[in-house]
């Protein structure tokens, strides 16, 4: 069923702590990547766990207490961030949502993490859900 | 990266409106299954649309403005309700993670959609999402 035009690279969830979220998703029976990264221009650790083929959660922890995740728990609690899915061309599928009345949270693709370009559709246009797009850079 | 321990069955996401919200996602390049389904029992119609190999979103929408996904719409806005896992035997799932120490919605898995027994970790327990856990009868 996989839809190479659009499909789930992860979910993001906003954690205040990442050893206990991660445990909480292992006892569930997710394996994680060993690996935790750093992501200094969001002030984010992060943690990986597939869960399907292509799609993993990312728990992303703020360094610090700083940086826009720490003021997304501060408003809003722990949990989900937002739904990331790979697009074949970011900056086309920018324009054409921009041209179907979406609100955009930049006007062009910026770069993200993993060596990609990424825009976000504000959750006012789509019923709630951040949805990020990306595309990979070659 | 399959684990047949533990993988993403859907994103469910409550909404107001079933076609403009279908809209949204098709805009964004999804694809969904023209079939809908009623869940009387839950007061809702959805709307499938394959994110992956296995995993799907699923848009939930409550029927005349009633039931549980309404009552969740009205306190918190349109957006995701829950994270629906399959595990192995979501009854042994469920007395390990209440041994565990998690609070579990059922003290024991309930028949849900699509001939499965499921059961949901509150989200107090998981840092802020629903998980619901599922296992299909044979």
């Amino acid at each position: 069923m996989f839809n190479k035009d659009c499909y789930l690279d992860h979910v993001a969830i906003a954690v205040s702590n990442l050893d206990r979220a991660q445990k909480v998703w292992e006892d569930l029976g997710l394996t994680f990547n060993p690996v935790r990264e750093e992501v200094p221009s969001q002030q984010v650790t992060t943690a990986f766990a597939h869960v399907d083929e292509h799609a993993h959660i990312e728990l992303v922890c703020p360094i610090n207490g700083e940086g826009p995740i720490q003021k997304f728990i501060e408003k809003n609690g722990e949990g989900i961030h937002h739904m990331s899915f790979m697009v074949p061309d970011v900056a086309k599928k920018t324009e054409e949502m921009i041209a179907n009345g979406y609100k955009m949270i930049y006007e062009k693709p910026v770069p993200g993490a993993n060596n990609c370009l990424v825009n976000f559709v504000h959750p006012k246009s789509t019923g709630g859900v951040l949805i990020e797009i990306a595309t990979k850079q070659s």
